[in-house]
């Protein structure tokens, strides 16, 4: 086969972008970058490692993490959408970094230590799907964390993602009763 | 939450036994290990180790094997079972070594190098459903390769598997057709 020497393995992919960037950034770009850096120090990157997750890419507003277990990956996602919930009370809605988050489990690429292939592309898809301040993962990610992680996701049903050939079934973090899923040490 | 600080990893878990094993070693148990010991030198351990697999553990007639990959963990089992059938060819059938695979996908908890988990467990009860020289995969597994290897696995439908809570999809191979997934060199 023609991928028979490609390097592969299991991962769980998650996808972050800002929502509504542009505008932010039409509003007020350096305040808005200042803020992302600050995030990005004092929050993302720390939580990433804590978790044993490694930050693949990252672009002016989004980034692509790899890890090696489902459980940590969606851990992490819900520890940081928490912490920056807490972040944003207070601030005006207008103002806030809000972050949408998508995550997949999938048998990826690597190469050159970035990653390829269909499960990467499901993840940054669900990202965009995914409500501001909100995860949304493939039914392949949600079977793998089902009874061992105290958080509540809702079915969303098959979704028909751009580029993707057959529809995903996805779920979305409920919010609010995240029981002790609440941010580790 | 209790597990917060266990190590976990999706993996591609394999287990595999020797159909028969009682009887083949109450007919001759001499011969029947040196058999075994000839496959695992020549054959099995290498092979492992060019699809980048871990042994992780053997008993008498079984192992487990631990693949960062589903596409790496499935390729090398019908690599195997392709290999054992042409030492089988000529061999009386009483007298054959034949291997039952299972594999599954799962996010697995790693401790001291051993494996555990529910993961472990259900390529464990796959491998007992498997058939004499088969491969017998869960849906997760399936989910992982699909598009990816040119082999056809046949959809067994939900399998009640002791101990495991909920039916799990399976799919065996189909043997007979397998393409361009001979043995890779």
């Amino acid at each position: 086969m023609l991928n028979q020497r490609v390097e592969r393995r299991l991962a769980a992919v998650l996808a972050a972008d800002v929502a509504g960037y542009s505008r932010l950034m039409g509003r007020d770009e350096e305040r808005t970058l200042a803020q992302l850096k600050t995030l990005r120090r004092g929050l993302i990157d720390p939580a990433v490692a804590a978790h044993r997750g490694r930050i693949v890419k990252t672009s002016g507003d989004g980034m692509l993490v790899e890890f090696a277990s489902a459980v940590d990956a969606i851990r992490y996602a819900v520890e940081l959408q928490q912490a920056v919930a807490k972040e944003n009370a207070g601030v005006p809605p207008e103002l806030r970094i809000e972050f949408r988050i998508g995550i997949h489990v999938g048998d990826i690429i690597i190469d050159d230590d970035d990653i390829f292939g269909d499960g990467v592309n499901i993840a940054a898809r669900l990202e965009g799907i995914a409500a501001p301040g909100g995860i949304c993962i493939s039914d392949d990610a949600q079977r793998q964390i089902r009874g061992k992680l105290d958080v509540v996701f809702d079915d969303m049903g098959p979704q028909e993602l751009k580029n993707i050939a057959e529809p995903v079934r996805s779920w979305c973090l409920r919010f609010g009763d995240q029981g002790s899923a609440s941010p580790s040490p």
